[in-house]
Formats: C-alpha cells, structure tokens, sequence
C-alpha cells in the first residue's frame, strides 16, 4: 500500500466516511485511494464549499468527515468556513495535499505557508515521510474528534502519498465524555439558591435532554433561561422547552441581563458583544454578576443539568406550555410572512440551516411551534456557511429534509453548493431571502452615525443593481428554481420542494 | 477628521483611486469616509473577486487599488487571489477592519489570527491607534508600491477608525528603478559571448521595449530567447518580436533547455517545475548550466537589455519575422478552432486574461499574429483568478476590451465576478471554455499512473452531471450570454459581444 491509501484505510477505520474535495496535482494519489478504500467522495466547486459541508456533516453525524484541497490556496479558499467551523466546534479533518517534500525549496508558483494558514483553525502538521504518514493520519483524526472537537489539519506532500507505506495500527476506543465535576455542581447550585440568578444554555445543552432538564429547573426556581445567540446545533419545535436567544446587539443583551446577579453556563461560553462599540463594554453581564461554569459545549450537558436540578430538589418534570403552530400567511409577502409560513410548513425532524440573517428573526419565534426540528446557526459570523452546511447536514442525515434558510448576500458568498446539491440528489429546500441588501450593515452604518449613506456607502450595502436573479443561478446549477413574491405563492412553491425529492429553491422576493 | 478620512485621504494623495470591497461591521467608519474622500469603491459580492481585481488593477495601471475586506474571514476569502498577486508582483493594499482595541480579548466570534493570514502573502501591521494611522497608511502604501511591489495588510481596528487623527503627511516622491549593475551586464554579455546561452525573458522584459531589445541581441548572437511559462503581464501580437514560450511540463521544459550551457535571466526567475514528480529534478536548466541574472523582475528591463545589445554589438534593431493574422475557424468547435477565431477577432489593444488553462494553448500561438494586445496570466496556480482580474484591468484601462478567456472550472471559482463586469458596465467579453471538465487533473491523474480511474476520480475530475449552463450563470448576475457550439456561431457571438458596450458572455461548448 502507499501513503495514500494507508491513510485512507485508517481514516476509514476511524469512523471517516465521507470526503468533500476539491484536488489538485498534489492530491491525485489520494485521489486515487479514494476509490481503493471506498471512500465517499463528494466534488464542491469551490474549497469553502467542502469545508463548510464538512462543519454541517460534523455537526449532525458527531464525527468527522474529511476535505481534501489543493495546496496553500485551497486551504485558503476553505478558511472562512473552517473558522465558522472552529467556533461551533465540529470535528473536521483536512487532507492539504503539498509538493513533493525536495521540491519545497524550488519555491514553485503555488508555494505558501501552509502551516500558518491551518494554525490559524487549530491543529496542524505536516507528514514528514510516507513511514510516519499512518500515525499522523491518526492523530489528526484524534485531535478533530478531541475532546473537545476542532480542526485538524495534514498537510501530505505528495511523496508521502505515492511512496510505500506501513499498514495503519488499528484505532483505540474513543474516551467518553467527562461527567460534571462536583465543585462546578455545587457553585452552581448555590448560585441559583441565592436567587437573581440565571442560566446560559449553548453546546450540547441545547439538546433535548438538556433543555428537558433546564425546564425542570426553571419550573423550580423560576430562573431565567436563555439559550446562546448563535449555537452551532439547536433541537426546537413542540414538545421541547424554548428558552429566549440573547439578543445580539449589545445594549439589547446588556437589558436582558441586566438583573441578574449570577449566570450559570450550561454549554455556552461567557456572552460577549458580537462587535465592540463605542463605549460599551464587550462583556454583557452586568458588572457584579458572578458566572459560574457548569459544563462546556462539548461535556455531557443533560447529566450535568439533571443532577443540578436533583441537587435543587427539583420536581422530575416540568410541563411544557402548549405552542400552537402557526398557519401559512397569506397575502403581502415580508419577513413575518415568511417566517409564520416556512414555521407553519416545515416537516417534522427539518434541519433547518440558518443564516438567514436579519430576514430570520420572525421565523425564530413562529418555529418555536413547529414540529421538532433542528437548527443549525452561523457560529463564526463568517458569511457563506449556510448552503455549504445544508450540504453536509444532508449528506449525514439522508432520512431528513434540510432547509436552507438563507440571505441573500450570504448566499452568493458560496453558490456553488447548489451544483453539489443537484449532483449528489439532495434533500435540500433553498428558501431564498431576496432583501438584495446587506441589511445589518445599513442597520450597522446607521448605528455608526450614518444617517444618510453616501454614493459609496449605499452601493456597498446593496445588491443591486443588477438584481441578481436567484431562479437563474439554480438553473445555471442543475436546481429548479421558483421566484415568489406573494406569501401564497411561498406556501405553495414551499409545499411543491418540500414534497419532491432533491434539491429545489425557493427565491422571497423581500427586496427592492 | 477620523483616522478612517485621514487613510483614505492619505491614500488619494499616494495615488491609490479606486477599492475593491466587501466590508462588514468593523469597517463601517471607512465605508463611510469613502464618501468623504471620493475614492471610488467597487463591491465584489465575494472577496476574491475584490483582491484578484486589484491584482488586475495593478498589472494595468502599474500603481496599488485598495481593497477592503472584513477581518480575518474576509482576508481568507480573498488570499487565494492575493498569492496570485504576489506571484506577479502586483502592487495591492489590502485594508482589513478589526475589532475594537479593548474587544480583541473578549475572543468575539469573529475573532481570528489576521497577521498570520496576511504575512502569508506579504507586508503586514496592525495600527496601534489613530494617531498612528497617517504613517502606517502611507508604510503600507510604500510597502505595496516597493521596489519591488507586493501586497501590503495593514489591519485597522475601528477605534483607530473612528477617533480623532492628525491629518496625513504629503507623500514623498517614488524611488526610480534600479540601473542593471555593471556586473551583471557583463557576466550575462559574457554568457551570451561564450556561445550555447540562451535568454528567458520575464517580468517588465515582457513589455515591448525589452522584447525589441531582446529581438536586437537574438538576431545579432542567434542565441535562443524563451519567455516564463506564466506572466504576469506580456505585450503580444504583430508588430513584437514573439519568442517561445517555456513549457509546462518539466519534462518538455527539460528538453527545450537541454542544449544550453548558460541562461541569462531577464526580469525572470530561474526556472523550476511548477510541480515535483517522481524521479524529476526541480530545476529545469541542465545541470552544468550556468545562470546569471540580469535584471530582476521590476527593474529597468528595457535599459538593461538594449545596454546588453550594446556590448554585444548589435545592429540598432532587428527584422521582424512576418506573421499573418488568421482568419476564423468554420465549422466543429474545438480548442484549436476557438483559438483560431479569438486570434482572428480580438481587437487591437486588447487585454485577455489568460485562464483558459489547457483550452488556451492553441490560441497563444495564433495569436501571435493578432493585433498588439496585452496577456494577464495565472502566476500563482491559485485557479480563480481570471473573472475578478479582468474586473480590474477593465477598470484600469477603461478605453480597451478585455477578453476574460477562461476555463470553466477555473471560472467557476469566483464567478461572482459577473455581477461586478455588470454593475459597473465594463466592457468585458468573456470567453467560456466549456469543456466540462478539469482536463488538467484528468491528464494528471493519467501522469501519476492512473489509467483507468474509478468513479470517486472520475467524479473529482468531471465538472458534470449536472452540466453547468454558464448562460444561465450570467443572466443571474446581469450579463448577456449566448451558448456556441460550432466554430461559426462562436465568430458571429464574439464580433457581437465585441462590437457591444458592457459586459457579454460567450459558453463555447468543448466538453461532454
């Protein structure tokens, strides 16, 4: 076997199934051993479709899938989804293919600093030989799976990849997650006794054990709850407790929080501003509130909170509010429309990938009465995840429809996704939010003082003209497409995708 | 004025007129000072399209755009194309917002390694205040301008932004090129004296006076002239001395270079394989052959070559060889009849954009005979380089028709680029190699031993099913297009698109 394929068969024994890529020269005996192993291979048109399909693979499947790229600018091209990635905590391994190890110092055109690209994510390192290439392999895969999860990044040279190699060691059993510590218990505890006090969901707290075992709390105490602004992996819809989202812009975050004196952290990270403004802090409690951690994003959060709500003698259940699910709207389409609509028409166990931006607001509450769903956020902010994500969500969930709620603007960052949606038949439902704007930098450039945007200003905050025509992109990507500017005609187009297997995009004109 | 207006207006009084960019939050003081100053900004829908248009800026007008991009996610998006600029040694000033000062430690989602990402590609600082900014603005600017030129990040929290600044200093005058030392001129004339040297010609040797110089030393010594295999900027076509081009693959390049004993390097760099294969050196000259380097890629190319003609002895100027414009192709498309009738039609002054990867070889032979044009290339291998640079060299050179002639996949990277060419009514017409696939990758994966590839490289390699329609892909952005699929509907398409003010598309079918 050669390095290529011993890293494979490795990968493959470590539980890595599926590969998004996009190769070049120095990847084609990976390329190769891909089909020797029997790897999935799934083709993005661009890197940052691979490696945000992998961040929504790893946050549904739980375990990494692989990308493989082409050198220092495939890397690159993958960055901004692998940051998004780093910060919902999915495991990812890259596979970056490099030049063959003596041909380094030739410093060939597309030579660059691989290594600190890959360092800016996570984990890195370079496979110094085709006799090491088995155990490197492995501990990429280790360090992705972590805990906690992350990126892992193995650059290949391709010598490595085409030279002999030995067969890989067979893989250890994974550690389980930790259990709670007693001490962040018992802080905990004593901080909600004391009162004024309340709790953070986020991680895996957002799960529907852990929600059931925060309600339990809630019921008790009558602490407030709140779940993170943007969580990588949220279950909602009937039948789940729904806590509020902290709002993202600070002073509004700063309010909501401005009278507790004490924030337990189930899964989620200390809240801070999203962006620093003049004269506001970047932390959001108030200032003599203590916080406490109770388990991270990545512990088992449904024990940790279930032997919380035991240590506050807590009932064993709490009872739920009824949440009745809306019913389409009809007439004038705008975001409230779209949201109550999409709410109402969403099919049980949706994964709903949301980087709808501005357009999703109404949304999120109107699905709080849905059928279960899940929720995937954009974690890093870096736009263009949502589409690259709902391809990875699909490839791991195949039973599932996924929507992809999406902005516009973000949209366009990675519409290349929509070719590896028809290419690999995906459940997918594009829903399309046509404001043809960068709405929140309008929204931020008021903020800022800018009360009447300038020539320049205005034509980078919209999107038009030309108005980009959504139905026609899909077209160009092998996706049927409607456009719909009534909220009739979005139940209806919504219906239609939702029932027909594959892709299919749904363009809400909201916009000019 | 605040430090956002201070490095702006500093910036116009160094020349720099027109931004690439796609801000977010952390630049809204700058957004809004674009205004203020009257520099012109330019939004890219994608970040690469913004930093591969001040790459194509650049080349053109010989001075730096700005770019402006979002952190360390927009920097990422736009680093593919930045390695393409550095490789061609384009002057680019890239302006990357940051948090607030006091916001970094609060580890805010967007937060990432900036410096890291930016020292990748070059220069690089982050302001430390706005009382600071005038001087760092006008370092980062002197950085990108050099010599020799190359991208400059200067990262600017917006506290810098928007506080109190002193106004900038006025700018010093730019150093002149270097004079070719001495030396060098005598160790090349020696070179070329001892017989058996040749000459390979790259950089500001490309540009008419050097190659006039270059043609004056062939005719004189008959010493073979090679041109780099990929140039930034090369001035073509009849009326220019034409020499061959250096192949690709190492192996042709190994032969073509066999019989030299010595090779002067004018404004290029000693050549190496572009990748390493087994049992194949990086370098490409013959072992016992002697290099010398005569002017560097940015110096004074033409002084140095007609100083080198001088003691050698040359006759004042050289006869140029006849070579006859050819007419369109009738009949089947194929790469040989597309390069046939772009040669035939393209019009004088032309700038192509040469990414047509393996669809483009047989037009830089004909074109050879063409009207004088100018020939953009893919330096750094990073694929996605052509649409955004044609956006910049149109905006450079608003009196000339530029030709993006490019390969599908490659295109298919940033083609975002569409709706800039429309927004902005450039007078782009762009040439789609259709073929379907990246036949590069498929004559590679044949070069690795790879015969008879299974279906995960098949699927890697083919750009279909589905068949992108690239008509469709420019409707949705705003630019006509027309599909061709004979040699004859192609000449009738691209007289058409030629004759037409704006931005028109061309899918020339070549592929399954």
């Amino acid at each position: 076997m050669n390095g290529a394929e011993v890293l494979l068969e490795s990968a493959r024994e470590r539980g890595v199934e599926v590969c998004f890529a996009n190769p070049g020269t120095t990847e084609m005996p990976l390329v190769a051993a891909l089909d020797r192993v029997r790897m999935r291979a799934v083709l993005g048109l661009f890197e940052g479709v691979c490696t945000g399909a992998a961040d929504g693979y790893g946050r549904m499947a739980e375990r990494p899938a692989a990308t493989l790229l082409h050198l220092g600018p495939g890397l690159a091209n993958g960055l901004a989804n692998l940051h998004n990635a780093r910060r919902a905590g999915s495991p990812v391994v890259n596979w970056i293919g490099d030049h063959a190890s003596w041909h380094l110092a030739a410093d060939a055109p597309l030579t660059s600093d691989i290594a600190a690209l890959a360092g800016s994510v996570g984990w890195v390192r370079s496979v110094a030989s085709a006799g090491t290439i088995a155990r490197d392999g492995a501990d990429a895969i280790a360090a992705a799976e972590g805990p906690p999860p992350g990126i892992a990044t193995l650059i290949v040279p391709v010598d490595a990849q085409w030279s002999e190699a030995e067969r890989p060691e067979r893989p250890h059993a994974r550690s389980a997650r930790a259990p709670t510590a007693g001490a962040a218990l018992e802080r905990a505890a004593s901080l909600l006794r004391a009162g004024r006090a309340g709790i953070l969901l986020g991680g895996r707290a957002l799960r529907a054990p852990a929600l059931h075992a925060a309600a339990r709390i809630h019921a008790h105490t009558r602490c407030p709850v709140w779940t993170e602004t943007f969580a990588a992996r949220h279950e909602r819809g009937a039948g789940l407790p729904d806590f509020p989202r902290l709002p993202y812009f600070p002073e509004q975050a700063r309010e909501t929080l401005s009278g507790v004196g004490g924030l337990v952290l189930a899964g989620a990270r200390n809240p801070v501003a999203f962006f620093g403004y003049p004269g506001q802090p970047s932390r959001l409690e108030p200032e003599a509130c203590a916080l406490t951690t109770l388990c991270g994003a990545h512990d088992d959060a449904a024990a940790a909170l279930e032997a919380l709500a035991e240590a506050l003698g807590a009932e064993r259940s709490a009872a739920l509010a009824e949440r009745a699910r809306p019913l389409p709207a009809s007439g004038a389409l705008d975001v409230a429309a779209l949201g109550r609509t999409l709410a109402a028409l969403q099919p049980e166990s949706a994964i709903v990938v949301d980087e709808a931006a501005t357009s999703g607001l109404p949304w999120a509450g109107f699905a709080a009465g849905a059928p279960p769903h899940t929720v995937l956020g954009l974690t890093g902010g870096a736009i263009g995840q949502g589409l690259p994500c709902a391809v990875g969500a699909a490839l791991a969930c195949p039973g599932r429809r996924v929507i992809a709620f999406q902005a516009d603007g973000s949209g366009l960052y990675t519409l290349q996704a929509l070719w590896t949606m028809a290419r690999e038949s995906l459940d997918v439902t594009i829903v399309v939010c046509a404001n043809r704007a960068y709405r929140i930098l309008q929204v931020e450039l008021a903020r800022a003082g800018v009360a009447e945007p300038g020539p320049a200003a205005r034509s980078l905050t919209q999107l038009g003209p030309p108005v980009v025509d959504w139905v026609a992109a899909a077209r160009a990507f092998g996706v049927p497409g409607q456009r719909v500017t009534t909220a009739d005609a979005l139940a209806d187009a919504l219906r239609a995708s939702l029932a027909e297997p594959g892709p299919g995009l749904v363009e809400v004109v909201l916009g000019p």
